[in-house]
């Protein structure tokens, strides 16, 4: 009996006889040898399949067999070290169960806005296929590296009736009625949450009505929030050095296969240990001046800056200590120097930039009060947001972590539309 | 020097010291003795505190603490078998770090329109809490259990141009100028990611823009679907059974203390293992009509007859091959019967109804087509879900789960309302 297998455990079989469903991916054929790439979902495998040891019915379908039919093969699995995954199979049997005809993304040279609108197809490919096993990845390894440190996962709403980082890039939401917004941070509700369960996180879709069209924006991400109580800016910094360090490492682990694929240099990934470099924003000011940037202490640092920052570190590095005025009212002041936050953003290096926010956030009740005065916010909109300062505060810190932006950075992309299943863009809403 | 520790994990510091960090849920003294009970969001423990143990300072600032004040404290860990966790510290220092004054959830009998309001702080109560780690705990067991068996997470878009299932309850999003909706599902994504990745789910927040105000429905709520390749109606059934038994035992192994604090009966989450009884649409007809229920075959079941069936059985029962007609336009017919569909809705049991619904879905191209026309839908607004079977084409099976009728049902609520952090409902968006 053959034992049903898939491409990543095949390794497993070496020597054994195992059925596989799948695609054709590729298929060469030369003389009475057929030689087909067969991609199961886990990964690819090439199928070599003799018309002396296959049925002439089965010579048959498999001659007609085209690119993307849906199959079914059995064979012997060999190690073959000269295979891109090491190993291969010897075909004893096989069967055509869908037909394909006239795959549409056969070319080599489709433009991106045809793979785009093809998005649902395009995802088979070698390379996209690739991508989202890899972001499969990084979003587990959050997920257990935030388990194993006792975080408890705290889903916050998505829609709601107030903003949490400015107004002009909201969807709004006709609720029975009510006006309301589709969220664009959970991060209020986590505090919520971290001074209920200690310490949690949140792993959901955030939504910017942004009108830009860039490599590095989606109108909708995910983003995972962590948020712990009696945590302050420096725990903050070293359990995210940790928490991105694990990440980057699982994808090295486990995806050794689709990091090949995407040809991603493995030498930057592997650096990614801690401790990273830290600068202040008044250090990165300094810096960027003497590289010809105008900017000037208290103006926010564009992506040019960013991406400059982001490439003078061989390692992700930690941009601190922003001025108050360009940062969240929620920020907690220095107290060495209060017109200075204890914030942190954290660049991706090969010039990826921001792909994780984060910050103490103040847990004085007056001195949060005053913030939302003096940022221009309606304290009555943030009453039960107070009350986590009215009832048992304590300092907390938590950051936010762009998942497309972490995947685009791991995989090395050009653009973040390839990040993510299905992007949602500018004027692009489907498939 | 004390160990930093938490509740959850205290059993392993018996006979040591430890600081506790968290806040005070009760209070009571007698004479020189002080009896805190200690929440730090893992948990709850006794804390004993005399006042020849500690400085005169700490006994002040003990005796000034009240409910909910936010503290820090050190002390002896101590087996202490009637104890409700099993063990109890013996104070060796207090401090309090933030006194709250006026705890507005002290009384026992606030209304439940004044606990919603407070929802950011009732969070924080035995009760609530107890549920929130009880709900990490079973989206942690869907996602270790779907990982072990070779699914890949595939987040499906929220903002969609074209609706799933009815058009009725929608959600709809001004998409720069586009018209847009917030989804109510992500199987026709998980589809298509099938057939790139072989086994998929999605995890993410629906939405219905429901008018009713009952205890089963959420407008927010989440939702996780399976979706597999070369899977079918039997797969698909064996696989919840084994799904939904997973993350009962997980709740009954990791939440012990948190399912004593609900009162929750144990036996019948014990009894969770398969196989599931099946029972199809034709029989649960025909037995709804003996226990004198007006029903014909061909009608939708309603939240009474649910119920009924949910409380006929004492485990989570197979409700199977429903009549097309009153089902989604995608699923399978039955080859021995084409009036019905090779579809399964799981009920819980004791009362609690439907918490998934699944099938095998059609896979040829024609008859998709043929069903689209049929239910009344567009073609031009499926073509890429029928390219799904124009090209390699396989058998594919998948379901639904929804996080909160789960955690309803685990829990025992009486109301979904609680099985979320901050929940949706009509006419209710905040906090």
């Amino acid at each position: 009996m053959a034992v049903a297998a898939t491409v990543a455990t095949i390794g497993e079989y070496v020597g054994q006889e195992v059925t596989l469903k799948g695609w054709i991916h590729t298929k060469r054929e030369k003389g009475k040898i057929a030689f087909i790439v067969l991609r199961d979902g886990t990964g690819f495998i090439q199928v070599v399949l003799e018309q002396d040891r296959i049925s002439p019915n089965e010579w048959e379908e498999l001659r007609e067999a085209s690119l993307e039919s849906s199959v079914i093969v059995r064979g012997l699995v060999k190690a073959e070290p000269r295979a891109p995954g090491g190993y291969e199979i010897q075909g004893l049997f096989f069967k055509a169960f869908h037909v394909t005809k006239d795959w549409p993304l056969g070319r080599k040279d489709h433009g991106v806005d045809f793979l785009m609108d093809n998005r649902h197809l395009w995802i088979r490919s070698r390379r996209q296929s690739a991508i989202l096993r890899i972001r499969h990845t990084i979003e587990t390894a959050m997920i257990e590296f935030l388990n194993k440190n006792g975080f408890y996962r705290f889903d916050a709403p998505i829609i709601t009736a107030a903003a949490c980082e400015g107004t002009t890039t909201l969807f709004e939401v006709d609720y029975h009625g009510d006006k309301a917004y589709l969220s664009q941070s959970g991060q209020l509700y986590a505090e919520a949450g971290a001074l209920a369960l200690g310490k949690v996180y949140t792993f959901g879709p955030a939504f910017r009505a942004e009108k830009s069209k860039t490599r590095r924006h989606l109108l909708e991400f995910w983003m995972i929030e962590p948020e712990a109580a009696w945590f302050e800016y420096e725990d903050n910094i070293q359990f995210q050095e940790q928490f991105v360090s694990y990440i980057v490492n699982a994808v090295l682990e486990r995806n050794a296969d689709d990091l090949k694929i995407l040809d991603r240099p493995l030498e930057p990934l592997m650096r990614v240990k801690p401790p990273f470099p830290r600068i202040t924003y008044t250090e990165a000011v300094e810096l960027l001046g003497k590289n010809g940037f105008n900017v000037h202490w208290g103006d926010d640092l564009g992506a040019p800056e960013e991406t400059f920052l982001s490439n003078y570190f061989d390692k992700p590095v930690f941009l601190t200590h922003f001025p108050a005025k360009i940062k969240a009212f929620y920020m907690q002041p220095d107290p060495e120097n209060p017109e200075v936050v204890l914030a942190a953003d954290l660049l991706a290096p090969e010039g990826y930039g921001e792909i994780i926010g984060g910050s103490q956030r103040i847990h004085d009740y007056e001195l949060l009060r005053q913030k939302i005065r003096e940022f221009g916010l309606k304290e009555e909109d943030y009453q039960w947001y107070l009350d986590l300062r009215r009832y048992g505060s304590v300092p907390h810190s938590g950051f936010g972590i762009g998942l497309e932006r972490t995947v685009a950075w791991i995989c090395k992309l050009e653009h973040i539309r390839e990040a993510v299943p299905f992007p949602r863009m500018l004027h692009k809403l489907t498939p």
